[in-house]
């Protein structure tokens, strides 16, 4: 079922004023009464608790270890040593196989932990990171200092610290707590870890590929680390967007006009033409005078509606929590795109595409004044999907549209490109076990249907794997993909820190362990 | 008087098809019969040129050592040292006066040569140069190494070489040959010299202003130098256009949308407005699907007819030339705009207006993809102006332009801006002597009006000193601004090498010392 812009946009106003809300989140939890008050209580799970908290001082120790070797996929900076010290961390795990897989790209992580468990699942690591400008950081991005930050008390600083090194070994320190106390694990886990995830994951299906048939033995794929955002609440995603990643290069040598090899003086822009007015005009004719409506013919052709269930999830998402289920944005957010209320922006931000400039390049751009003309001008273009939009055909869409305006000489690299849009039904039993963690906890998550970023997540939940996914857990970290990306150690009334959080991913893995499917 | 774009494209048309034009370039020549001839064939002239024959090795040095002096005046590289490095140089000239003039911003250079001669000139020297991205260039800018390039033989790559430190040494090395063989110069010298013309020479009135009076006391203002083009070619200008300079930021700060303070992720563009798109369709309204019509209000309206004498010049210029006379763009050029012919590009390149984009940037330019919605984006603007533009007249335009279409958060910075448009009439004695010279040589120049580039000139020629300007000689460098710069030092039949450069030079100031006027 296809709709038009205009019926997308009517539709999410009626779906908006109409829905029955739910009275919270737990309406959608069919859990066994007192099944996981028997659990989260024990002995064992309370013996496990303890140990976290004797040994804070070494699990945040691991923390800054790994995030001070360098990852940046970008810039091909300590990759390949990242990967073998993810591998060293399986194999001190206790995981019977743990080894680099060689792809097209960088290598991935495959390691297998058998507790001889009867359940099974799937988790994934990216173990790469956005690249960073020291210079703009408080405190160096690979110092991973230990530093105080209001309000959470002491934090680490680094990049990386919640995308996603830190939430990483969180788990893995959590799993180290648990086979300390138990001996091992209460059920198998088949760790998969991307090295190229802040590239869009161009090489995961190389990864995965040699474990299919194994990773099909799994019931679910399960993510646990923190989730809080900065005020202590919970945001649940149960997929994600799809990501479409464009460069753009608009050459006087392709083009056949202007400057064709170099720079020229830029008195010559008298009897020259360039490159650089040539793709700030193409990119002109791609969005409205907003830059907020996309002009590509065809690009959100393939959206569909929301289902039932989505539109219900996103509807008690806005009754229960309206602005503060976005409050993560506020510190760098003045106004909404058309100033939308929060029950707008959360529709948009769940169920729209989008077309954003990444970066864009061209001739001298440093300080003061050179006179050029110059020869050639670049864009970074990205593009959320949503459901049935698929990478491919929306980046054909971009170059008919560049085509048909006249632009065929501008060249166009696709960049990335593993990540399509996934989803997973609040009524799995993984999402169900998380969330009766969360109710044991006191704490009510805001369930999204899915989150406005991107991740290989589809490449667990739909064909040939079809695995459920669902990820949660306590603590926070923010600034990801910016300056002073951070972790919080400390932690406040709201929010919890280190211990809480690695405590709430021994939870979660019990919870589901021994959850009834 | 005023015309409008359409008026002033009508009068071109007109103009080239109805011109008369002039046998040759000596048609304008005025010289008394025979005179040229008995100086530059003297005894003492040839003694200099001897001189200058037996001393290459030692001339070359020199310009190397000045080379290798950074003074990159966009990255504040070398300006002081460069600076005291002139000064030096006047001083072993044997400059009465030789001294820095400080401004608020790099200091100038003032010296005079009192050769106690009745004829004293002023000349200019620009001390700084355009950055460089080292690893482009085939050898070191900063090496300034002797190395073979077809067809010239030898030459010196450099930053610099040509644009202008290059030319500068070789004037000096020219006067030091006349002083060792005649205890003196045939004129005195009042020379001006400018560490911020790569910026526009925005205080280069603060280095003038204290000699006014004494400048005023010159008969012209004359730079003889490198004047030839690749196949030997010799353009001659006898004034430059203007140039105004602005950088324009979109801030979501100013403009109270999109991310305040940093970037934020990517995903986000389905609820937050993008300033880079902002700059984007701010800078597409100001000129038309070509890239080449300014659509600025008004940006035309002060442009005036060229005068008769101009229109004869551009004429002969075209009818003795053609493309002969833009030979020197064509290693980087296919097809000039809008196909057109080389007089037609003469034409333009002369008496047209232009606004072009020197460089570009936002968020994430490096290689591969990051994810972000950038806070910010910026743009640098050049436009070249003819009479009667006013440089600040121009820039208010813009400004009001970006107003009316809404953009009044984008904020413009000035950049440079002192050089506005200058002309000489080619009867003006010292233009006539240069003249003489070259007729003598055989060589017969292309006289353009004006030149497409910028100069601080306009503060010789217009009030309040009012001084006629010439430049010219033999020699040959190019790639001003790019990659490779170079200077000729072995030259071939059709370009002069350094020899006989630095003997045109002494051939120009003996011909205007003696000129009767």
């Amino acid at each position: 079922m296809r709709m038009t812009r205009k019926e997308f946009l009517e539709f999410t106003g009626r779906a908006m004023m109409g829905a029955v809300v739910a009275p919270d989140f737990f309406h959608f939890l069919e859990a066994p009464r007192g099944f996981i008050e028997d659990i989260l209580e024990s002995p064992r799970v309370k013996k496990i608790h303890k140990y976290i908290e004797d040994h804070q001082q070494e699990h945040i120790a691991k923390i800054q270890r790994d995030l001070r070797q360098p990852s940046v996929s970008s810039w091909n900076m300590g990759i390949q040593e990242m990967a073998e010290l993810m591998r060293e961390s399986f194999k001190e795990l206790g995981c019977k196989e743990a080894e680099l897989v060689q792809t097209d790209g960088y290598p991935g992580v495959w390691a297998w932990y058998d507790a001889g468990a009867p359940k099974t699942i799937s988790t994934y690591m990216m173990y790469d990171t956005q690249p960073f400008d020291e210079k703009e950081w408080s405190s160096p991005p690979l110092a991973a200092n230990r530093v105080k930050m209001d309000p959470f008390g002491e934090v680490i600083i680094a990049r990386g610290a919640i995308n996603s090194k830190g939430p990483n070994r969180l788990f893995l320190n959590a799993c180290e707590a648990i086979i300390a106390c138990e001996g091992k694990l209460p059920l198998n886990i088949m760790f998969t870890c991307d090295g190229e995830e802040e590239q869009g994951s161009p090489h995961f299906h190389q990864v995965l590929a040699p474990y299919i048939s194994r990773l099909k033995t799994c019931r679910a794929h399960l993510s646990a680390g923190p989730s809080q955002n900065r005020d202590g609440f919970v945001n649940m995603y149960l997929g994600n967007k799809g990501i479409a990643y464009v460069e753009l290069e608009c050459h006087g040598r392709y083009w056949g006009r202007g400057p064709q090899r170099m720079p020229i003086h830029s008195s010559r822009k008298a009897i020259l033409d360039s490159p650089v007015w040539r793709l700030v005009k193409a990119l002109s004719t791609m969005v409205d005078e907003t830059g907020n409506k996309i002009l590509i013919e065809g690009y959100y052709d393939a959206i569909v509606p929301p289902t039932e269930e989505e539109v219900m999830l996103v509807n008690t998402l806005i009754a229960r929590f309206g602005e503060r289920a976005l409050a993560s944005e506020r510190e760098n957010v003045k106004v909404w795109m058309n100033e939308w209320s929060a029950a707008e922006a959360i529709w948009h931000l769940v169920f729209d595409t989008t077309l954003n400039i990444n970066g864009i390049w061209a001739g001298y751009t440093g300080p003061g004044s050179a006179t050029i003309l110059p020869e050639k001008a670049a864009v970074k273009l990205d593009s959320r999907l949503v459901p049935n939009q698929v990478i491919d055909e929306q980046i054909a869409l971009i170059r008919r549209h560049l085509d048909k305006h006249g632009f065929s000489d501008i060249k166009m690299t696709k960049l990335g490109g593993g990540d399509e849009w996934s989803r997973t039904s609040v009524r799995a039993p993984v999402v169900q076990a998380v969330l009766s963690v969360y109710k044991h906890y006191g704490i009510e998550p805001a369930i999204w249907p899915r989150s406005a970023g991107s991740s290989p997540q589809a490449q667990y939940t739909r064909p040939p794997l079809n695995l459920p996914a669902c990820s949660g857990g306590l603590g926070h970290g923010g600034r990801a993909h910016a300056v002073d990306e951070y972790l919080v150690i400390e932690g406040n009334d709201r929010v919890a820190g280190l211990v809480k959080a690695e405590q709430s991913i021994v939870d979660i893995l019990f919870a589901y362990a021994y959850w009834p499917e």
